[in-house]
């Protein structure tokens, strides 16, 4: 028998594979909603997509609706986050890897900018530290 | 005579290739103090790295010092964009590419965020109405 025989299955304990649950549906209008108040009072969310009851057809579903954006961001940090906008500008697929490249969490996040992209004041001062090293060492 | 054997070299108008023209070093002190406002201030700079003169050298030499980051963006949009963070939170490279991958333009962008990054709310409106559209064919 090849590797290739054997037929690659993915395994969801809550819902069957190839099934869809209609949570994905549910969830395609709170995102809706979201986006919604995003526009209307500029409220971020995130949204846990491993702890909801959705099959692996109910994301692959939920995936090809919202479709792919122009931006595809990705974080190498102890292994590697994707942030990828989606065709409805806002909402942002983000998933984190281990070094494996297992996916460790899914997000949909609705907001204007992903969190972990933004550089924080703390990791800016501290690179300015090795600016003006640099700078200092060239005189 | 084939095409791989002709060279292919880099001319710049301003500075041979291979040399520093010390213009780096100036820029690089630039960069930090506008590091320095946007800890300050929250002000941010783009600086237009194509309208300088700068040698193929100078900017080889910048991006070293400069480094890499953590963040890595790519935007698809009638050629690619890269905006990528450096090894200086706050400090990004940010690059535009015709169809064919030519360097359009390159720009040093010293923010919390590229502003490319960020979804406009027009975008998001239509967005939404898309997301509207698909909720209301579920029912």
């Amino acid at each position: 028998m090849k590797l290739d025989d054997i037929a690659i299955v993915t395994v969801s304990a809550v819902a069957p594979a190839a099934a869809l649950s209609g949570n994905a549906a549910v969830l395609l209008r709170e995102i809706a909603d979201r986006v919604r108040r995003l526009i209307d009072s500029g409220e971020s969310a995130a949204i846990d997509l491993l702890a909801m009851p959705l099959s692996a057809a109910d994301l692959d579903w939920l995936r090809e609706r919202l479709g792919a954006g122009e931006i595809r961001i990705a974080l190498d940090a102890d292994g590697e986050s994707t942030l990828n906008e989606t065709n409805c500008p806002g909402v942002w697929w983000v998933e984190h890897h281990n070094p494996a490249g297992g996916v460790m969490s899914a997000f949909i996040e609705v907001t204007h900018v992903p969190k972990l992209v933004k550089a924080h004041v703390d990791d800016i001062r501290s690179g300015l530290e090795r600016l003006e090293l640099l700078v200092a060492n060239m005189s």
